[in-house]
């Protein structure tokens, strides 16, 4: 299976730099000295999350005819505002499928980046979103399982490694992989002796049984959503598991505990609000040193969508 | 009065360019499309807030033999973090006098950037800062009221216009008025036909009374010791007042509720934790839209050192 390359995310690089902000690095004073901890906080992007990479680059690459007859993709997250955002900025008509249980705050967001948004139960959304494709010609953007998502998320390896050439260590949220498969391509190219780590919920650590089985291990969906990190409920997909089994170091799981506590550290001492996803890196750092190679860290702070009881719940 | 000039900014950027953090404009989708609201989220820089700025301008003004000797000053809040952590990047000694009911997790994070902090009862701070000064032979880094200090600050509004060559309002917390002044200096002369408003809690509204009388009025410590907002109980100087009334364009007053509400709004809708002084622009942004002028705005959100406490009850 071919592998996205570091030619295609500096490609999608130069494709996206009119419309993603370059996030930059936020060094941690309060952090382990020993093992210096510097934060990427890809909250910050306008979507509120690193989808906006991906979603942006899927886009551009499409054809002016083909994108004329609009996007089409199912989420009920932050891919469902970023895909909404990007064909927004092109006038060109999106269409996402969220499930009917969807928070509120989600489908509002989604809606006000011009997105038209259909609800639907929760095991029809890829039906609908085919028949929507069928109906309209429109394109499906995928989450994660598309070279052109994964170059465009890959974007966020090429910026630490050039603005912290000495980092050691890569902690990425990991759920359908697109990001840690893209962000691996880029540091393990450009810098071969710094490490990419994944960090998974324990409670959803199916690409974590699936690296160690040498093969895509199923997890049910009920297990996966057990976690409070509702991003990070995804698996692998062929494409994002074969980067990941060939490029990514190892993967680290974090409990819910250590999600909340990261939350509450990111919020306090970094004055950064993630959601629990956008937190899973940091819970590594925090808890698991153990489990990490030495030397200077860098925690992906991947998105910042929580629902405002969830962040009280942090918080207290 | 010899003001600070545009000139006196830009080699201040030069000078700090190494240590401190060019933070990005946040553009948000959430506001209200007919006046374009934009960040400038100082709460990343290192210490948490702007003040690092004009900290580390002050002390790459000093000679060498002047510097070996240390440095002092007197803060509660985000100046004392600035100055112990500029004098540790030089490797030189820093006193921080701090008043004995300063919250435990501000006397240690200065702790942490390698201060001495010495604690005294809150009337006597400037009389210790001056017994150490005599003692040491180091040298006082007032917290606004010195031009090596508005000019480190004004740097944030070079960015700003840089960045965003058609602002047309710049908002800004106003206490000293260190920030506003440094501001006003750049963005008066960058782009002459855009705003500079300065932000003030009414219950520490001063400077905004002292505007309209045309000199400074005096509020008594105890009046606005009443406003939540910590990092903006000061008063200008003669110095950083001669800059006010010739360059800013207003001052609004916003209400405590209207701080409150705009940390929330802050953190669920910009994924950023602002403490109150930090949240003002953005609460008059919110709250005072007939009082402001028209067209795109920046808000400078100053500040992130928040007490969980006082977090928790804006998020609540």
């Amino acid at each position: 299976m071919d592998l996205v390359t570091l030619s295609d995310v500096n490609d999608a690089a130069d494709r996206i730099a009119h419309a993603v902000l370059r996030t930059p690095l936020i060094p941690c004073a309060w952090a382990d000295p020993e093992r210096p901890l510097t934060l990427k906080p890809e909250i910050l992007q306008v979507v509120g999350s690193f989808k906006i990479r991906g979603a942006v680059n899927a886009l551009a690459r499409l054809d002016a005819s083909v994108l004329a007859r609009g996007v089409v993709a199912y989420s009920s997250g932050n891919h469902a505002q970023a895909v909404a955002w990007a064909a927004k900025q092109l006038s060109v008509p999106a269409h996402i499928v969220m499930p009917e249980e969807t928070p509120q705050v989600k489908v509002d967001a989604t809606r006000r980046h011009g997105a038209e948004v259909v609800l639907c139960s929760s095991g029809q959304r890829e039906q609908v979103a085919d028949e929507i494709v069928t109906a309209t010609g429109g394109t499906l953007v995928p989450p994660f399982d598309h070279p052109d998502v994964i170059a465009g998320q890959g974007t966020i390896g090429v910026e630490i490694v050039e603005d912290l050439p000495d980092v050691d260590v890569v902690l990425v949220p990991l759920s359908g992989g697109g990001l840690a498969s893209g962000i691996a391509v880029a540091v393990k190219e450009m810098r071969p002796g710094a490490r990419v780590v994944g960090v998974e919920p324990a409670l959803a650590a199916d690409a974590q049984a699936s690296l160690r089985a040498g093969h895509r291990v199923d997890w049910s969906i009920e297990d996966r959503n057990r976690t409070i990190a509702d991003a990070l409920r995804s698996q692998p997909s062929e494409l994002t598991f074969a980067h990941l089994s060939q490029l990514l170091d190892g993967i680290v799981a974090v409990s819910e505990d250590e999600i909340l506590d990261a939350i509450r550290e990111l919020a306090l001492k970094a004055h950064l609000v993630a959601e629990p996803g956008g937190a899973a890196a940091v819970a590594a750092y925090l808890h698991h040193a153990d489990e990490l190679p030495p030397g200077h860290v860098v925690a992906v702070v991947s998105g910042g969508n929580i629902d405002p009881e969830m962040f009280a719940r942090a918080m207290r």
